[in-house]
Formats: C-alpha cells, sequence, structure tokens
C-alpha cells in the first residue's frame, strides 16, 4: 500500500455527496493531504447535504451544486478525476418505501450512468462507493461477514445492492477499477440530526442538547458504530489499495453495544439527560434487521485499517461539535 | 397444495411477456385449465414477443400490446385478476451491456412499478415472477443451491437481482404473496430462434433446420436444461403452492450435459448435420459463467414438481415443432 500521506498530494479527486456528512469529513481529510478536490452535492433537503459542512475549507475545494442525475454535469465533473469517492444516495430505509422510484433513480440509475461515463470519459479512473450494512437484511448468524447472503429488507437495500454490483460488475468486465465499502452505523460531526433520516442517534444528540428526553425503539438490539474519522480512513485506505479491487467489504468498529447502552452512554458523556424507552413503531418493525455487527477481518487484513476512536470518545466529540454548531443542522 | 387442473377454473390470470416464449407457453396451459387469460407484450422487437406463438388460442385470450414501462396500461391489466405471471424482461447478457440503461428500465423500473401498482390496486393478488440463474454468477461450487451468494456477471443479472428482491421484498413488507422462479436454460417450441438473444440453442435449431453448421463455443461448459413444459408446470406449482410465498427458488432439470454433447444430442435427433466447435468471442468471454447446473431440491420439495421431458425428447419436440413453423421465427 502507498503511504496516505503522500499519495493523494496534487490528485484529483472528486467526492459525489461532497457536501454531506462523511463526504465533506473525507474533503477536510483530502485537503489537508494536498488534493484537488471536487465536490458534487445535489443539497436536496431530504438528503445529508449541508453547506456548512465546508466551513473551513470553503476556499480550498470546488463546490459544484448538482444531482448526479444530471448526466452532462456529471459528464463535466468526472473528466480528469485520479479517484471518486462516490457517496451520493438516498439513505432513508423509510423514504425509500415511500418513493420507491426516486429511491431507484438516485441509488440505482445514476450510479449505472455515473459508470458508464465513467466507462466513456475517464477508464483509468478508481471509484470507491458506499455500500452500506443494509444489504445483508436481517442476519442468518453474527458477525456478519462476506459470505453472508444479501437479502435486503427495504427498497434502499435493493437498490444500494444493485449500485454496489453496478460498481463490481464494472471493475470485473470493463477494467475500471472500484470498491465497495458496507458501512455499518457510522456516526459523528457533520451528520444530519434535524431528523432519523440519516441516523437515529442524530436525533438523540439534536434532543438531548436541547434538554429534551430522546426515544429508544426496543433498545435491545445490538449494532455497531464507525465514528466517521475511522470511516474516512476506510474510505482513503480503500482508494490506495489495488487489492481491494473489484470486491464489497464490511468495516466495522468496536465491540457491539445495545442501544440501550448507547442511551446511556451519551448520557453519560453529556454529563446528564434522559432516555425513554418505548414500543418498535409497527411501520418501522416492518423493515427492522434486529441485532447486526459485521466482521470486518477481510478488510483490516487488506488495508491495515482500524478502527481508532471508540464510542465514549467518539460522542464526546459529537456533543463538543454540535455544542458549538447546533443551530447550522436544525 | 391446491389440484393445478381445477385451481386454475375461472381464475383470471395476467401474463406479462404473454406473447414470449414462456408466457405463451404457459398461456396455451392455462387456457386449457379453463382460466380468464391475459396477455400483455410490448413486442419490442429485440425481445421474445411473437404473435404467432398464441396461434391456437388467439379467440381464447385476451391479448394486450403494451409495454410495461406504460404504467397506466399495466394498472388497468392489474386490476382484479387473481394470479400475475410476471416474465416481462429484456433477457440479452450481451444487450444489457450494450444498453444498460434500457435494462434498468424494463428490469428494474417497470418491476418496482408494477410492484407499487399491485400494492395500490389489487394487493391480494398472487405474482410468480421469473428470475434466472444469471443472478449468481460464476459458480464457486456446484450444483448451485439457494445457499450460493449472488454474484451477477452483467447488468442483466444485477437489474434481475433487483427486480427479483422488489418482489420477495413487496412480499415480506406488504403482504403481497410472492414467488420468485430461478429458472436455468429454458428450451422449447416457440423460443427465438433467429438469433442468440433468448438462448444460443434456437440459433443451433435454426441453423441445422436450414442445412448449415452450427458453432459451439467452447463446448466443455456444463449446463442443465429445463424443457419448456416443465418450466411452465414449474410457475403453475408455484402460483398454487402458499410455502413458496417470499422466496427465491431454483429450478433445474436432468444431469448437465456440455455444450457439445447437447449439440452431438441435436445432430442425433435430427439424423444428421454439423458442428463447429470455436474458442470463445472475447466479448462473450467476459460475462461467461462457466459451469452451471442447479440443484433445485426445496422447490421439489415444497411443490411435488420434477422434470419429465428429457434433452432427447424435448429436442425431437423442437425440431418438430420448427419444421413446420420455421418461417414464423425468421
Amino acid at each position: 500500500m502507498a503511504s496516505r500521506s503522500t499519495w493523494f498530494q496534487g490528485k484529483s479527486v472528486l467526492v459525489t455527496g461532497g457536501l454531506g456528512f462523511i463526504g465533506s469529513t473525507l474533503a477536510h481529510r483530502l485537503v489537508e493531504q494536498g488534493a484537488k478536490v471536487t465536490l458534487v452535492d445535489s443539497l436536496i433537503p431530504e438528503y445529508g447535504g449541508n453547506p456548512f459542512n465546508v466551513d473551513g475549507i470553503r476556499d480550498k475545494v470546488t463546490v459544484n451544486v448538482s444531482d448526479i442525475r444530471d448526466v452532462h454535469a456529471l459528464g463535466y465533473l468526472i473528466t480528469g478525476q485520479d479517484v471518486i469517492f462516490n457517496l451520493a444516495g438516498q439513505t432513508s430505509h423509510l423514504d425509500s418505501m415511500h418513493e420507491p422510484l426516486a429511491d431507484l433513480e438516485i441509488n440505482c440509475r445514476a450510479q449505472l450512468t455515473l459508470l458508464e461515463t465513467c466507462r466513456k470519459r475517464n477508464p483509468g479512473v478508481k471509484l470507491v462507493f458506499a455500500s452500506t450494512r443494509q444489504l445483508y437484511g436481517k442476519p442468518d448468524y453474527l458477525p456478519v461477514d462476506e459470505r453472508h447472503l444479501l437479502r435486503p429488507a427495504d427498497v434502499n437495500g435493493v437498490n444500494k445492492m444493485a449500485g454496489e454490483w453496478y460498481h463490481i460488475l464494472y471493475n470485473n468486465v470493463y477494467g475500471l477499477r472500484a470498491t465497495a465499502i458496507r458501512l455499518t452505523n457510522t456516526y459523528g460531526p457533520r451528520m444530519r440530526i434535524k431528523d432519523a433520516r440519516q441516523t437515529f442517534l442524530g436525533v438523540w444528540l439534536k434532543l438531548i442538547l436541547e434538554g429534551k428526553p430522546f426515544e429508544v425503539w426496543g433498545g435491545e438490539q445490538l449494532r455497531d458504530f464507525t465514528f466517521v474519522d475511522d470511516a474516512v480512513d476506510a474510505l482513503l485506505r480503500a482508494a490506495v489499495t489495488p487489492e481491494v479491487d473489484g470486491q464489497a467489504l464490511n468495516i466495522g468498529g468496536f465491540p457491539p453495544v445495545s442501544l440501550k447502552t448507547l442511551g446511556d452512554a451519551l448520557i453519560r458523556a453529556n454529563g446528564g439527560g434522559e432516555m425513554v424507552v418505548k414500543e418498535f413503531p409497527a411501520e418501522r418493525k416492518r423493515i427492522d434487521i434486529g441485532d447486526y455487527y459485521a466482521d470486518d477481518t477481510r478488510f483490516r487484513k487488506a488495508t491495515g485499517w482500524e478502527a481508532k476512536v471508540d464510542l465514549d470518545e467518539g460522542l464526546a466529540k459529537c456533543l463538543a461539535y454540535y455544542r458549538t454548531n447546533l443551530d447550522k443542522y436544525l
């Protein structure tokens, strides 16, 4: 593996969904490493894009507000890039059930168009696609490794599965280089907190900072969490590690915790707060997947990646960030 | 399981892709069993639809020529149906690589629209979706059962995978009843023979009947073959067996044969002919999946299905059909 600290120096890098939670955090890191960074984001209000997320690097990146469904804009933006971090997507499971065709347009059609455009205009590019644990559905066994069947439990999962496989396919058939990272619950500064569209943890943070009780649905479910800096590190390592081309690999993090334990950790990190445990609402129950945590051995072995920020430290960083910047995320 | 011979009596049944190879053969059987049959077909020239396929039952079925992407036509046609055999699709692997977005429109978007329409206008319907072994890609082990990972090797495979999973999902979440049957190489009267878009075996038949040599690419690959009457029997059994709701199940047939052995069998059945063994063309090689044959134990156990027409009998029936009707398929 090349040294990441020099590898990106002078490289042209496009981040789709670049004003979003993970995309913008990645952008900060890429700027530090001397990359020429272009961010494309649709700023669809229900998605994760927030112009404030590039506060501090605004003059050091090119921001192009457009939708990845916009073929002509995308063609222009893709040309000449060395690496594309392809993070744009509809991420709300519930929205995907209410508006399945909109989810399909973003998570299938636009992905296929992007790859076709790469094939025609930039066949030497390396792509890193942000996939999701949602593809596995309700696990048969834990921890879930990459031999587990994909059995998505919502429209978002089906469409992301197709999006992931377009990437693998274009790698295998056309010689584009592409890797998919199946992210689990990623959290940290810059995540959407105004509602649960990105993660329930965002809403918990908002409520606890507003001095209100937050609701835990169920509470016994085990989940693993990746702090955003660790997720960004995984994406960067995927970009510079040819051994992972053509693969879709899990990342996880620290040992899983129950949602109640997570709630307790948040209250502890905040120095106070109130959690209310509730029954799972029926509409969510139907698409919930129970316990999940990843076996990320393959990715760690291939790239040397390991999660560094544990839950207590990560939650403390979130609270510090939103205490200062809460108004920018409401 | 209900008796199939009486179960369909008086039932309203829609077949998408109903003028195609399998759809029209299914229609003949459904008419025999007293169903009220509606066939919808786009008659896109590159696909499998052929009006001659309903010769003999033309006055006993309703034919609606329209594209399943036509939301309004589809909404009208779906309403009031007891069963939908959802067989419409783009099936050419090579075309899917040349026109990936067209394949997506048919195999993803139209399928999702169909399911949304069922959910809103006919939530009690039973759907049987024609899926494909292509979803498995290049097998890890043989025979391939349903625990094998899905790893599609072409755009058609990715899109059909999404189409299949929309069906499973709508079964699980919305209470529609849906089953997917992963068909292997299906052959028989009424298949497209003017080119290899549906199956290479079609072209072989055409050439041998025209007294010309047919080409075998590679020749050592093992494949299993299902005669169309057996495939139709599997679809009918899937429709009347609640135990298979929410499942995607393989069907296969007799023990696999190499393509050279198949060629020899065809020459024998025809009483003469010439086979030329060639190297695999590069463009096909990239999306070929090597040996494949199915383990269909789960479907057989659940439904009592078994393949009845072996290769020699099946090929003889094909030759007899096309000797009489060759001009209708050129």
